[in-house]
Protein backbone atom coordinates (compact mmCIF):
# COMPACT_ATOMS: atom_id res chain seq x y z
CA UNK A 1 0.00 0.00 0.00
CA UNK A 2 1.26 3.84 -0.62
CA UNK A 3 0.52 6.36 1.32
CA UNK A 4 1.15 9.82 0.77
CA UNK A 5 0.98 11.78 3.89
CA UNK A 6 1.02 15.59 5.46
CA UNK A 7 1.58 17.75 8.46
CA UNK A 8 1.04 21.22 8.99
CA UNK A 9 -0.25 21.51 12.65
CA UNK A 10 2.31 23.80 13.28
CA UNK A 11 5.27 25.52 12.33
CA UNK A 12 6.81 22.79 10.80
CA UNK A 13 5.59 21.01 7.28
CA UNK A 14 6.14 17.68 6.67
CA UNK A 15 4.92 15.47 3.46
CA UNK A 16 5.79 11.42 2.88
CA UNK A 17 5.12 9.15 0.39
CA UNK A 18 5.28 5.41 1.99
CA UNK A 19 5.19 2.34 0.03
CA UNK A 20 4.31 -0.55 2.84
CA UNK A 21 6.77 0.35 5.35
CA UNK A 22 9.58 1.71 3.39
CA UNK A 23 10.06 5.56 2.80
CA UNK A 24 9.94 6.69 -0.43
CA UNK A 25 10.71 10.27 0.10
CA UNK A 26 10.02 12.68 2.34
CA UNK A 27 10.41 16.49 2.68
CA UNK A 28 10.15 18.73 6.19
CA UNK A 29 10.81 22.18 6.66
CA UNK A 30 11.10 24.21 9.99
CA UNK A 31 10.97 27.55 7.82
CA UNK A 32 8.23 30.10 9.31
CA UNK A 33 6.34 30.37 6.03
CA UNK A 34 2.73 29.83 4.29
CA UNK A 35 1.69 26.45 4.32
CA UNK A 36 -1.55 27.02 2.48
CA UNK A 37 0.97 28.28 -0.78
CA UNK A 38 3.59 25.82 0.09
CA UNK A 39 1.56 22.55 0.96
CA UNK A 40 0.11 21.31 -2.88
CA UNK A 41 3.46 22.05 -4.72
CA UNK A 42 5.64 19.89 -1.70
CA UNK A 43 3.17 17.15 -2.26
CA UNK A 44 3.40 17.58 -6.10
CA UNK A 45 7.22 17.45 -5.63
CA UNK A 46 7.41 14.16 -3.00
CA UNK A 47 5.28 12.33 -5.12
CA UNK A 48 7.55 13.03 -8.19
CA UNK A 49 10.68 12.52 -6.09
CA UNK A 50 9.05 8.56 -5.17
CA UNK A 51 8.90 8.01 -9.15
CA UNK A 52 5.05 8.16 -8.69
CA UNK A 53 1.88 10.07 -9.79
CA UNK A 54 -1.55 11.14 -7.37
CA UNK A 55 -2.73 8.07 -9.12
CA UNK A 56 -0.39 5.76 -7.42
CA UNK A 57 -1.45 6.78 -4.27
CA UNK A 58 -3.73 4.17 -2.39
CA UNK A 59 -4.05 6.66 1.48
CA UNK A 60 -4.20 9.51 2.40
CA UNK A 61 -2.77 10.02 6.02
CA UNK A 62 -3.12 13.32 7.24
CA UNK A 63 -2.60 15.11 10.83
CA UNK A 64 -5.86 15.87 11.99
CA UNK A 65 -4.87 18.48 15.46
CA UNK A 66 -4.19 20.08 17.32
CA UNK A 67 -2.19 22.17 16.51
CA UNK A 68 -2.02 25.50 15.18
CA UNK A 69 -5.86 26.53 14.10
CA UNK A 70 -5.18 27.45 10.76
CA UNK A 71 -2.16 25.02 10.12
CA UNK A 72 -4.67 21.99 10.52
CA UNK A 73 -7.29 22.99 8.77
CA UNK A 74 -5.16 23.87 5.65
CA UNK A 75 -3.57 19.90 5.32
CA UNK A 76 -7.02 18.73 6.69
CA UNK A 77 -8.64 20.50 3.37
CA UNK A 78 -5.99 19.33 1.01
CA UNK A 79 -5.94 15.85 2.47
CA UNK A 80 -10.27 15.57 1.82
CA UNK A 81 -9.89 17.09 -1.35
CA UNK A 82 -7.36 14.90 -2.77
CA UNK A 83 -9.04 12.15 -1.14
CA UNK A 84 -12.14 12.88 -2.27
CA UNK A 85 -11.61 14.01 -6.24
CA UNK A 86 -9.33 11.14 -6.65
CA UNK A 87 -11.07 8.42 -4.92
CA UNK A 88 -8.60 7.77 -1.87
CA UNK A 89 -9.22 6.75 1.07
CA UNK A 90 -8.30 8.72 4.17
CA UNK A 91 -7.31 8.35 7.61
CA UNK A 92 -6.60 11.32 10.12
CA UNK A 93 -4.15 11.12 12.61
CA UNK A 94 -4.13 12.49 16.12
CA UNK A 95 -0.91 15.59 15.35
CA UNK A 96 0.65 14.20 18.89
CA UNK A 97 0.67 10.74 18.14
CA UNK A 98 2.86 12.18 15.57
CA UNK A 99 5.36 13.50 17.21
CA UNK A 100 5.29 10.41 19.75
CA UNK A 101 5.93 8.08 17.59
CA UNK A 102 9.35 9.63 17.51
CA UNK A 103 10.02 8.00 20.92
CA UNK A 104 12.12 5.14 21.74
CA UNK A 105 10.48 2.35 22.38
CA UNK A 106 11.12 1.46 26.34
CA UNK A 107 9.29 -0.95 27.67
CA UNK A 108 6.77 0.58 30.47
CA UNK A 109 8.04 4.30 29.32
CA UNK A 110 5.91 7.05 28.89
CA UNK A 111 5.58 9.40 25.95
CA UNK A 112 4.67 12.30 25.91
CA UNK A 113 4.19 15.36 23.21
CA UNK A 114 4.13 18.71 23.92
CA UNK A 115 2.96 21.62 22.07
CA UNK A 116 2.93 25.44 23.62
CA UNK A 117 -1.02 26.47 23.81
CA UNK A 118 0.36 29.57 25.43
CA UNK A 119 -0.57 31.11 29.18
CA UNK A 120 1.53 28.22 30.75
CA UNK A 121 -0.94 25.73 28.82
CA UNK A 122 0.23 22.65 26.38
CA UNK A 123 -1.61 20.82 23.88
CA UNK A 124 -0.31 16.84 25.27
CA UNK A 125 -1.60 13.64 25.30
CA UNK A 126 -0.21 10.14 26.83
CA UNK A 127 1.32 7.61 24.62
CA UNK A 128 3.38 4.00 25.39
CA UNK A 129 4.65 1.70 23.63
CA UNK A 130 3.45 -2.33 23.42
CA UNK A 131 4.28 -5.07 21.46
CA UNK A 132 5.85 -2.58 19.30
CA UNK A 133 2.07 -0.46 18.64
CA UNK A 134 1.59 2.86 19.79
CA UNK A 135 -0.54 3.07 22.28
CA UNK A 136 -3.00 6.18 23.74
CA UNK A 137 -3.45 5.63 26.92
CA UNK A 138 -4.79 9.00 27.60
CA UNK A 139 -7.15 11.04 25.01
CA UNK A 140 -5.34 14.38 23.90
CA UNK A 141 -5.98 16.84 25.99
CA UNK A 142 -5.71 21.09 26.56
CA UNK A 143 -4.17 21.23 30.40
CA UNK A 144 -2.02 23.78 32.29
CA UNK A 145 1.74 22.46 32.23
CA UNK A 146 2.32 22.77 35.86
CA UNK A 147 -0.94 20.57 36.31
CA UNK A 148 0.54 18.15 33.70
CA UNK A 149 3.75 17.91 34.98
CA UNK A 150 2.94 16.69 38.61
CA UNK A 151 0.19 14.54 37.30
CA UNK A 152 3.05 12.74 35.15
CA UNK A 153 5.56 12.47 38.83
CA UNK A 154 2.68 10.97 40.09
CA UNK A 155 3.12 7.89 38.00
CA UNK A 156 6.47 7.14 38.81
CA UNK A 157 7.76 5.69 35.22
CA UNK A 158 10.00 7.44 33.06
CA UNK A 159 8.76 10.13 31.28
CA UNK A 160 9.98 10.31 27.40
CA UNK A 161 8.91 14.18 26.04
CA UNK A 162 8.96 15.45 22.63
CA UNK A 163 8.44 18.94 20.66
CA UNK A 164 10.24 21.65 20.07
CA UNK A 165 7.70 23.70 22.14
CA UNK A 166 9.13 21.37 24.83
CA UNK A 167 12.12 23.89 25.44
CA UNK A 168 9.90 26.38 26.87
CA UNK A 169 8.45 24.40 30.21
CA UNK A 170 11.56 22.50 30.07
CA UNK A 171 12.55 23.82 33.54
CA UNK A 172 8.97 22.95 35.08
CA UNK A 173 9.24 19.10 33.87
CA UNK A 174 12.98 18.67 34.77
CA UNK A 175 11.50 20.19 38.48
CA UNK A 176 8.83 17.58 38.64
CA UNK A 177 9.85 14.64 36.77
CA UNK A 178 13.61 14.76 37.94
CA UNK A 179 15.38 12.01 36.75
CA UNK A 180 12.27 10.06 35.28
CA UNK A 181 12.42 12.55 32.39
CA UNK A 182 14.28 11.53 28.91
CA UNK A 183 14.56 13.69 26.67
CA UNK A 184 15.22 13.27 22.73
CA UNK A 185 18.17 14.49 20.46
CA UNK A 186 17.12 17.54 18.94
CA UNK A 187 16.80 16.25 15.84
CA UNK A 188 14.21 13.52 16.79
CA UNK A 189 11.66 16.49 18.12
CA UNK A 190 10.18 17.54 15.22
CA UNK A 191 6.88 15.56 13.54
CA UNK A 192 7.97 13.69 10.12
CA UNK A 193 5.49 13.04 7.71
CA UNK A 194 6.70 9.17 7.56
CA UNK A 195 5.61 8.56 11.24
CA UNK A 196 2.31 9.83 10.36
CA UNK A 197 2.09 7.30 7.27
CA UNK A 198 3.50 4.53 9.55
CA UNK A 199 0.95 5.23 11.70
CA UNK A 200 -1.62 6.03 9.21
CA UNK A 201 -1.38 2.28 7.39
CA UNK A 202 -3.01 0.48 10.47
CA UNK A 203 -5.82 3.52 10.97
CA UNK A 204 -9.25 3.08 10.27
CA UNK A 205 -10.51 5.00 7.26
CA UNK A 206 -12.80 7.98 8.04
CA UNK A 207 -15.57 9.36 6.19
CA UNK A 208 -14.09 12.32 4.01
CA UNK A 209 -17.35 14.40 3.80
CA UNK A 210 -18.09 14.26 8.06
CA UNK A 211 -13.83 14.24 8.80
CA UNK A 212 -13.40 17.59 11.20
CA UNK A 213 -9.77 18.11 13.10
CA UNK A 214 -9.93 17.79 16.04
CA UNK A 215 -8.34 21.10 18.24
CA UNK A 216 -8.89 19.48 21.91
CA UNK A 217 -10.22 22.61 23.25
CA UNK A 218 -12.28 25.23 21.79
CA UNK A 219 -11.47 28.38 20.14
CA UNK A 220 -11.01 31.26 21.63
CA UNK A 221 -13.34 32.77 19.77
CA UNK A 222 -15.71 29.90 21.35
CA UNK A 223 -14.99 30.36 24.82
CA UNK A 224 -15.67 33.94 24.59
CA UNK A 225 -18.83 33.16 23.16
CA UNK A 226 -19.66 30.60 25.69
CA UNK A 227 -18.35 33.13 28.77
CA UNK A 228 -21.03 36.09 27.16
CA UNK A 229 -23.34 33.33 26.18
CA UNK A 230 -23.79 31.18 29.45
CA UNK A 231 -27.30 30.06 28.44
CA UNK A 232 -26.58 28.87 24.91
CA UNK A 233 -25.87 25.04 25.11
CA UNK A 234 -25.40 24.74 21.34
CA UNK A 235 -22.52 22.91 19.42
CA UNK A 236 -19.11 23.89 18.26
CA UNK A 237 -19.12 26.91 16.13
CA UNK A 238 -16.63 25.88 13.95
CA UNK A 239 -17.73 25.39 11.17
CA UNK A 240 -17.84 22.27 10.04
CA UNK A 241 -15.92 22.66 6.59
CA UNK B 1 25.86 28.20 12.76
CA UNK B 2 24.36 26.75 9.22
CA UNK B 3 25.33 23.66 8.88
CA UNK B 4 23.96 21.75 5.26
CA UNK B 5 24.58 18.18 5.22
CA UNK B 6 24.12 15.50 2.44
CA UNK B 7 24.53 11.71 2.30
CA UNK B 8 24.55 9.60 -1.09
CA UNK B 9 26.12 6.64 0.47
CA UNK B 10 23.79 4.27 -0.38
CA UNK B 11 20.53 3.98 -2.15
CA UNK B 12 18.64 6.82 -0.15
CA UNK B 13 19.82 10.41 -0.91
CA UNK B 14 19.62 12.84 2.07
CA UNK B 15 19.93 16.52 2.34
CA UNK B 16 19.13 18.96 5.49
CA UNK B 17 19.91 22.82 6.05
CA UNK B 18 20.11 22.98 10.05
CA UNK B 19 20.38 25.92 12.27
CA UNK B 20 22.36 25.48 15.41
CA UNK B 21 20.14 22.67 16.92
CA UNK B 22 16.93 23.31 14.64
CA UNK B 23 16.08 21.73 11.57
CA UNK B 24 15.23 24.25 8.94
CA UNK B 25 14.67 21.83 5.87
CA UNK B 26 15.36 17.96 5.00
CA UNK B 27 14.71 15.98 1.89
CA UNK B 28 15.29 12.24 1.89
CA UNK B 29 14.58 9.66 -1.17
CA UNK B 30 14.91 6.47 -1.00
CA UNK B 31 14.14 5.54 -4.50
CA UNK B 32 17.09 3.62 -6.90
CA UNK B 33 17.92 6.60 -8.59
CA UNK B 34 20.76 8.45 -9.91
CA UNK B 35 23.01 10.50 -7.33
CA UNK B 36 24.76 12.24 -9.31
CA UNK B 37 21.90 13.80 -11.54
CA UNK B 38 19.78 14.54 -8.79
CA UNK B 39 22.11 15.62 -5.40
CA UNK B 40 22.52 19.52 -6.52
CA UNK B 41 19.16 19.90 -7.50
CA UNK B 42 18.26 18.75 -4.91
CA UNK B 43 20.59 20.28 -2.29
CA UNK B 44 19.09 23.85 -4.19
CA UNK B 45 16.04 22.66 -3.61
CA UNK B 46 16.65 22.31 0.21
CA UNK B 47 18.69 25.93 0.77
CA UNK B 48 15.89 27.19 -1.05
CA UNK B 49 13.06 25.73 0.67
CA UNK B 50 15.28 27.25 4.56
CA UNK B 51 15.23 30.50 2.78
CA UNK B 52 18.59 30.61 2.68
CA UNK B 53 21.65 30.91 -0.17
CA UNK B 54 24.64 28.95 -0.23
CA UNK B 55 26.30 32.16 0.64
CA UNK B 56 24.34 31.41 4.44
CA UNK B 57 26.15 28.01 4.86
CA UNK B 58 28.65 28.39 7.35
CA UNK B 59 29.74 24.59 7.12
CA UNK B 60 29.26 21.55 4.92
CA UNK B 61 28.71 17.80 6.65
CA UNK B 62 29.31 14.74 4.37
CA UNK B 63 28.55 11.22 4.85
CA UNK B 64 32.33 10.06 3.69
CA UNK B 65 31.69 6.16 3.83
CA UNK B 66 31.51 3.19 3.69
CA UNK B 67 28.77 2.49 1.44
CA UNK B 68 28.07 2.23 -2.11
CA UNK B 69 31.07 3.14 -3.76
CA UNK B 70 29.88 5.52 -6.65
CA UNK B 71 27.56 6.88 -3.95
CA UNK B 72 30.01 8.11 -1.51
CA UNK B 73 32.08 9.84 -4.08
CA UNK B 74 29.32 11.64 -5.43
CA UNK B 75 28.39 13.44 -1.99
CA UNK B 76 32.30 13.81 -1.47
CA UNK B 77 33.02 15.36 -4.71
CA UNK B 78 30.23 17.54 -4.75
CA UNK B 79 30.71 19.05 -0.76
CA UNK B 80 34.54 19.35 -1.53
CA UNK B 81 33.83 21.18 -4.62
CA UNK B 82 31.13 23.50 -2.60
CA UNK B 83 33.26 24.08 0.38
CA UNK B 84 36.37 25.20 -1.94
CA UNK B 85 34.72 27.11 -4.17
CA UNK B 86 32.69 28.59 -1.41
CA UNK B 87 35.32 28.91 0.98
CA UNK B 88 32.77 26.98 3.40
CA UNK B 89 34.24 24.82 6.14
CA UNK B 90 34.00 20.93 5.44
CA UNK B 91 33.32 18.13 7.75
CA UNK B 92 33.26 14.50 7.24
CA UNK B 93 31.12 11.87 9.43
CA UNK B 94 30.96 8.03 8.90
CA UNK B 95 28.02 6.69 7.45
CA UNK B 96 27.78 4.61 10.37
CA UNK B 97 27.80 7.06 12.65
CA UNK B 98 25.41 8.77 10.73
CA UNK B 99 22.62 5.63 11.10
CA UNK B 100 23.92 5.38 14.62
CA UNK B 101 22.36 8.37 15.37
CA UNK B 102 19.23 7.55 14.81
CA UNK B 103 19.82 5.05 18.02
CA UNK B 104 18.01 5.14 21.46
CA UNK B 105 19.85 7.06 24.41
CA UNK B 106 19.53 3.95 26.63
CA UNK B 107 22.22 3.75 29.11
CA UNK B 108 24.54 1.32 28.68
CA UNK B 109 23.67 -0.34 25.36
CA UNK B 110 25.23 -0.85 22.42
CA UNK B 111 24.54 0.54 18.70
CA UNK B 112 25.55 -0.94 15.70
CA UNK B 113 24.83 0.15 12.47
CA UNK B 114 24.81 -2.76 9.58
CA UNK B 115 25.21 -2.51 5.48
CA UNK B 116 25.47 -5.20 3.99
CA UNK B 117 28.63 -5.59 1.95
CA UNK B 118 27.62 -8.98 0.07
CA UNK B 119 28.77 -12.88 0.36
CA UNK B 120 27.50 -12.53 4.29
CA UNK B 121 29.23 -9.89 5.36
CA UNK B 122 29.34 -6.39 6.49
CA UNK B 123 29.59 -2.76 7.02
CA UNK B 124 29.37 -2.24 10.67
CA UNK B 125 30.58 -0.23 13.53
CA UNK B 126 30.31 -0.21 17.32
CA UNK B 127 29.01 3.32 19.39
CA UNK B 128 27.12 4.13 22.19
CA UNK B 129 25.59 7.38 23.99
CA UNK B 130 27.73 8.81 26.89
CA UNK B 131 26.40 11.86 28.38
CA UNK B 132 24.34 12.27 25.12
CA UNK B 133 27.08 12.01 23.04
CA UNK B 134 27.37 9.56 20.10
CA UNK B 135 30.70 7.73 20.94
CA UNK B 136 32.71 5.88 18.72
CA UNK B 137 33.82 2.19 21.03
CA UNK B 138 35.64 0.54 17.90
CA UNK B 139 36.23 1.79 14.21
CA UNK B 140 34.01 1.20 11.67
CA UNK B 141 35.10 -2.27 9.68
CA UNK B 142 34.24 -5.28 7.19
CA UNK B 143 33.40 -8.36 8.64
CA UNK B 144 31.76 -11.39 8.63
CA UNK B 145 28.00 -11.06 9.61
CA UNK B 146 28.03 -14.02 11.54
CA UNK B 147 31.73 -13.18 13.11
CA UNK B 148 29.65 -10.18 14.21
CA UNK B 149 27.06 -11.42 15.75
CA UNK B 150 29.23 -14.11 17.82
CA UNK B 151 30.75 -10.95 19.04
CA UNK B 152 28.31 -8.68 19.97
CA UNK B 153 26.68 -11.60 21.93
CA UNK B 154 29.73 -11.98 24.02
CA UNK B 155 29.22 -8.65 25.25
CA UNK B 156 26.17 -9.39 27.24
CA UNK B 157 24.55 -6.19 26.37
CA UNK B 158 21.36 -4.95 25.15
CA UNK B 159 22.31 -4.23 21.14
CA UNK B 160 20.35 -1.57 18.96
CA UNK B 161 21.24 -2.68 15.30
CA UNK B 162 20.19 -0.11 12.61
CA UNK B 163 19.49 -0.03 8.58
CA UNK B 164 17.39 -0.67 5.84
CA UNK B 165 19.97 -3.52 5.00
CA UNK B 166 19.58 -5.47 8.50
CA UNK B 167 16.76 -7.66 7.26
CA UNK B 168 19.11 -9.57 5.42
CA UNK B 169 20.85 -10.23 8.14
CA UNK B 170 17.98 -10.53 11.08
CA UNK B 171 17.75 -14.22 11.31
CA UNK B 172 21.52 -14.44 12.04
CA UNK B 173 21.33 -11.64 15.01
CA UNK B 174 18.25 -12.84 15.86
CA UNK B 175 19.44 -16.09 16.78
CA UNK B 176 22.39 -14.84 18.24
CA UNK B 177 21.42 -11.89 20.92
CA UNK B 178 18.08 -13.56 21.90
CA UNK B 179 16.56 -10.95 24.07
CA UNK B 180 19.27 -8.67 23.81
CA UNK B 181 18.40 -7.71 20.31
CA UNK B 182 16.56 -3.96 19.81
CA UNK B 183 15.11 -3.18 16.73
CA UNK B 184 14.00 0.61 15.82
CA UNK B 185 10.67 0.95 13.92
CA UNK B 186 11.26 0.85 10.37
CA UNK B 187 10.89 4.92 9.80
CA UNK B 188 13.88 5.20 12.18
CA UNK B 189 16.22 3.44 9.43
CA UNK B 190 17.09 5.35 7.01
CA UNK B 191 19.70 7.61 7.60
CA UNK B 192 18.76 11.17 7.77
CA UNK B 193 20.99 14.22 7.24
CA UNK B 194 19.47 15.82 9.67
CA UNK B 195 21.47 13.68 12.02
CA UNK B 196 24.91 14.00 9.71
CA UNK B 197 24.51 17.90 10.53
CA UNK B 198 24.24 17.88 14.10
CA UNK B 199 27.25 15.40 14.66
CA UNK B 200 28.65 17.65 11.87
CA UNK B 201 28.08 20.80 14.19
CA UNK B 202 30.52 19.14 17.06
CA UNK B 203 33.42 17.47 14.24
CA UNK B 204 36.72 19.18 13.31
CA UNK B 205 36.91 20.77 10.03
CA UNK B 206 39.53 18.63 7.95
CA UNK B 207 42.06 20.13 4.95
CA UNK B 208 39.44 20.15 1.76
CA UNK B 209 41.70 18.92 -0.67
CA UNK B 210 43.28 15.68 1.16
CA UNK B 211 39.82 14.48 2.34
CA UNK B 212 39.16 11.48 0.67
CA UNK B 213 36.26 8.80 1.56
CA UNK B 214 36.35 5.76 3.76
CA UNK B 215 35.48 2.55 2.75
CA UNK B 216 36.29 0.62 5.59
CA UNK B 217 37.82 -2.12 2.93
CA UNK B 218 39.68 -2.25 -0.02
CA UNK B 219 37.80 -2.35 -3.28
CA UNK B 220 37.19 -5.48 -5.32
CA UNK B 221 39.89 -4.50 -8.01
CA UNK B 222 42.37 -3.42 -5.42
CA UNK B 223 41.59 -6.47 -3.50
CA UNK B 224 42.20 -8.95 -6.90
CA UNK B 225 45.46 -6.79 -7.51
CA UNK B 226 46.83 -7.49 -4.16
CA UNK B 227 45.99 -11.65 -5.01
CA UNK B 228 47.68 -11.35 -8.09
CA UNK B 229 50.34 -8.90 -6.80
CA UNK B 230 51.82 -10.34 -3.57
CA UNK B 231 55.06 -8.69 -3.23
CA UNK B 232 53.41 -5.33 -4.26
CA UNK B 233 53.41 -3.36 -1.03
CA UNK B 234 52.20 0.02 -2.18
CA UNK B 235 49.29 2.05 -0.83
CA UNK B 236 45.90 1.95 -1.86
CA UNK B 237 44.91 2.36 -5.90
CA UNK B 238 42.19 3.85 -5.16
CA UNK B 239 42.75 7.14 -6.99
CA UNK B 240 43.15 10.02 -4.41
CA UNK B 241 40.45 12.30 -6.03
Amino acid sequence: MRILAMDTSNQSMSVAVIENKQILAEKTTNVKRNHSIQLMPTIEYVIKDANLTIDDIDRIAVAKGPGSYTGVRIAVTVAKTLAWTKGIELVGISSLKVMAGNAQQLKGSLIVPIMDARRGNVYTGLYTYQNEELIELERDKHISAEEWAKELASKHKTVQMIGTDLEKHLPLFKHCLKENLILLPSYQQLPRASVLAMLGAQAETIDIHTFVPEYAKLTEAEENWKEANPDDLGGSLVEKY
